[in-house]
């Protein structure tokens, strides 16, 4: 037995330090971790993938917290991945609100993993998509994503889970305008937190209102509008009901089968562009790097027609 | 001498339909464009280059048009180029606004080339810079680019231009909000077009602050502010001067070659960006075509990891 195939029994048999190695190798780039991974799909499929976005402060920690709660409860194995601001001075995750999920860290049907965003624009790293197929492969019935809630956030989500929850705030700023950013097409289910404050009415009327205007329905069905109180833990059963009402849903129809397509179609694409980068990163070393490449050029030495041939590995035009 | 170099001769010399052939022939990437473009470089650099961009209505062709009678009372030989919005039917760039400009048609000091845009966001197509270095090479001393306005425009005209003229119009929705999207960044000078309307003196008083708040200098000088009653041509002539001040400014310090370096550069990534796309496409083709390799990898007798590999014409891993 290859030491390769070693580690995936390892992580199949649900081995958490094996499967954190795993996803430290994924996170660095390291080609035994895809070599690992590659015999890990065929274990992957099964786990309902949930995606939590919405504005920073929404409460969707907390809320990610309430609904392992629930889960727990119900007797399932729950993953979390939370996607957390880069710090610009360490490269690592800021643990602030992840400390909250503390609650869970004796409970081995629990596994929490933090990850950076790499660049500033949040969006969904490679990583995270490779730590869900872990979490998958591991048995994991339920995975929650947890996401930063700025810039490519919320499609990516939709790319990446079966079922999109957003959680809005009332008095957050304008829900219309928060709406307008796509919100509106990506949800599955609508969450209003903080549901005891008096303008949540008004909000649920304002987002009934908008996804009637919209057609109002996602995969055959009406979208859900959940209010809790997450930090009291109100509605936590009912999202949890919601959550579950859509896998139905989805399995009953072509749903669960096309969203599996979405999710690695999305883990292709990005495979494929990372690996470009790095191709060309390696020729452009090979001529000097960038910023030498473009003094070439603005010095009239290089045109970009030539170092683009050359940095391609095309062969130079008559 | 060969073919191209014939043809780089022609362009040179400033002859229309040879300049109109390679400009399509590089639009629709044959090799022969490529390789007479790249013998062309070395006589580029020398144009002043400026791009008009704004709301869509806010009278950007108009503008542009009175500029260029501006100019040409000046002696100066000017080049247009026009990015209008792809026609879903037939690809091609729709001539509404262009019409008006038919007052130069007659006028071989003034080459104007409509460009439809590639894909529903906007965006300057490499077809745009391509353009723009067959018109500088021609030896057209004014390249004026006139953007759709909307989407990534103002920040690829941003780089490609030396000079960046942002059209506002007083009414058209809130300044402070077209603002918020990056043109206070971005913009050499504003002009505060249609302002004989009453709500013009507000405007101008609310770019004021906006720009004193932000430091208000760009290249070492404060951004002016020219207003303009286009359909009259009044303003054109303030305009001309404040472009003429703005480069002045530049190749009085480093301004002018930065702007060439950042032109460069971008005419690199472009390319090199291109290429990659045409190379992975050509090896998904041999693979059967992204939407079959989809379907592989949905059914599970492929994984992301192998098959990326595959595509990439990586080894497969052990």
């Amino acid at each position: 037995m290859t030491d390769t195939q070693a580690r995936v029994d390892a992580v199949l048999r649900g081995e958490v330090r094996a499967a954190s190695r795993l996803m430290r190798d994924l996170d660095d780039g390291r080609p035994e971790g895809d070599a690992a991974l590659a015999l890990l799909y065929p274990h992957t499929g099964r786990a309902h993938i949930v995606g939590i976005t919405g504005n920073p402060g929404a409460g969707k920690s907390t809320l990610t917290d309430r609904l392992v709660t629930e889960w727990r409860r119900q007797g399932h194995n729950v993953g979390v991945v939370a996607i957390d601001p880069s710090s610009p001075f360490t490269g690592g995750a800021i643990l602030g609100d992840r400390v909250r999920m503390q609650g869970h860290s004796g409970d081995s049907g629990v596994f929490i993993r933090s990850l950076a965003t790499r660049g500033v624009m949040g969006g969904l790293s490679r990583s995270t998509r490779d730590v869900v197929n872990v979490l998958d492969a591991m048995g994991y019935a339920r995975i929650l994503i947890e996401t930063v809630g700025v810039g490519q956030d919320e499609v990516d989500i939709a790319n990446t889970a079966h079922t999109s929850v957003v959680v809005m705030v009332p008095g957050l700023g304008d829900s219309v305008q928060a709406l307008k950013a796509g919100l509106l097409e990506i949800a599955d289910i609508f969450v209003v937190n903080k549901a005891d404050r008096p303008e949540a009415a008004r909000m649920v009327r304002e987002l009934e209102m908008l996804l009637d205007l919209e057609g109002g329905t996602r995969d055959g069905r009406a979208v859900p509008i959940i209010q809790t109180v997450a930090t009291e833990g109100r509605g936590a059963d009912a999202l949890a009901a919601a959550i579950d009402a859509h896998r139905a849903a989805l399995q009953a129809g072509d749903g669960w089968r096309l969203r599996l397509q979405r999710r690695r179609r999305g883990e292709l694409v990005d495979r494929i562009d990372q690996g470009i980068r790095a191709a060309v990163q390696a020729r452009l070393q090979a001529h000097g790097g960038l910023e030498s490449v473009i003094t070439s050029l603005t010095d009239g030495t290089l045109d970009p027609v030539r170092a683009a041939r050359a940095i391609l590995g095309e062969p130079p035009q008559p």
